[in-house]
């Protein structure tokens, strides 16, 4: 069975954001002067072959505490979803992040 | 009302991702072989002040369109949530790209 993984990461609060801030100076130049807030970061779509929604849950947060996030700055988040049975969410979970 | 914009920006299918392919091979050496791919992307939060979530979307949708993504090579999707109201969803949906 195929699970998508989506790994988001983002900087933890109060590490600065100078892309963010950035991207909102030019959202206000360009007219968009209701945007209050920018915030970047990075999205990880992963497939994994697992046998439940728990196992590839578990395989994700590895790869996204071990490869894809910084610890130091950043803070992520992990979402499964059975990729199989035609993109209905079979487990959806906000994973807390773990520290070694 | 402030809502909250989710604005995802990947790759065109059919693009090359030599991020994806490198996080790919990485996790398969540190013995994930259950992943089969990857594919990185950039994500935004924008908080929106607007009166109803159409407006909050037309704004992140313009935004998308105009700057965070490059149309030649990036498709993205928005996705709005009433933030007011503790992060209930109040609006939740797949804009598809708009083409000047």
């Amino acid at each position: 069975m195929t699970f998508e993984a989506v790994v988001e990461v983002r900087l933890k609060a109060g590490v600065a954001d100078p892309e963010g801030a950035t991207i909102h100076v030019a959202l206000c130049q360009l007219g968009m002067e209701q945007v209050r807030e920018v915030h970047g970061g990075r999205m990880f779509r992963l497939s994994i072959d697992a046998d439940d929604p728990e196992t590839a849950r578990r395989i994700a947060t590895t790869a996204a505490s071990g490869l894809l996030a910084n610890p130091v700055l950043e803070d992520y988040t992990v979402e499964v979803s059975d990729r199989s049975s035609g993109g209905v969410a079979a487990e959806h979970g906000v994973v807390p992040q773990i520290r070694p």
